[in-house]
């Protein structure tokens, strides 16, 4: 156990994925962080006939298989560490789905939970889609993929919850953007 | 530093809010856990002209002003740790903006980062919100509160991504969730 001082404070407990920090100074702050990533991408992809592309997965910190959007670590390969977003996006759809995408449009960044960890989660909107492989992710992991149309998103994911799954509202968040985009109400979310 | 198997896995390092956890067996997973919390709740509260009432501090973690729900966790006061969470859900949205409202819905919940840590979000829809007091939050911390149309919204929050803060998407995924309410397409989400 460390107690060096390190820029973004000092290390409490180092893990072999996620280590502990807390910010130095008078009122010291504890956080997560994923030392060997270099950001978490999510994609939104949506098919030419408007169906969505989400995967279910158990998720052991949560305990209960979670219906997300396809996403993943970026950086986190030996080297690869430099490897772009929106190259981590693409390979995590592949992977994870087996779809590839012709259109990649950056949806803009959040913090999944600012006071508790670093992470700050990348969106990308994949259009033009062709499954090329079944998906399911690599070999360490064992992912399940839906397609369901977006226009019955909410009801399928109630449904889903009902039977004791968990959404991860980072779906609904996705297609609010989507959404706004196509209203052209914000141009400027195309940054 | 303790490795004595509990339920929820083996410590691997007890912070004083947070603590650094790892699944027992053959393929441990690393994850964060808050000890002293129950749950965490985040509020969507629109007032009568269609305005949403957000929240903006400075996070630790991410180094960053943050823009999000007003939000915080149930269950971490002494002598308070069975409140529930509708509980726990007014006296945030008090304490933090000065509001109170006179619905509650609910709204659903959401993992944050379900391969990170253990947190559920649960979120609740506000209405019939009368301002009682400035807000700004406990004496621990410094809040500033935003009242933006909800038609606003993705322009105004993505000119404060613009200006370096960092906006939280689960302002988006709530709104999504109660636009999908008003247009009845889901009944049964208000279980």
């Amino acid at each position: 156990m460390s107690s060096e001082p390190e820029n973004g404070g000092e290390l409490l407990h180092g893990g072999k994925f996620i280590e502990l920090r807390q910010t130095t100074g008078d009122r010291p702050w504890e956080f997560a962080n994923r030392p060997n990533a270099k950001g978490v991408v999510a994609v939104l992809a949506v098919t030419d006939d408007k169906r969505v592309v989400l995967t279910e997965q158990f998720r052991p910190p949560v305990e209960k298989n979670v219906i997300e959007l396809p996403a993943g670590l970026a950086g986190d390969i030996p080297l690869q560490e430099d490897e772009p977003l929106e190259t981590a996006a693409r390979r995590e759809l592949k992977e994870e789905t087996g779809y590839e995408a012709k259109s990649w449009k950056p949806l803009g960044d959040t913090p999944t939970s600012a006071g508790l960890s670093t992470e700050v989660v990348t969106f990308f909107y994949a259009t033009g889609l062709t499954r090329v492989s079944d998906g399911g992710g690599d070999s360490s992991e064992d992912i399940k993929v839906h397609i369901v149309h977006q226009s019955d998103i909410p009801k399928w994911c109630n449904d889903r919850r009902a039977e004791g799954k968990l959404i991860d509202f980072k779906i609904y968040a996705a297609l609010y953007l989507a959404k706004s985009k196509s209203h052209e109400t914000i141009g400027r979310l195309w940054y």
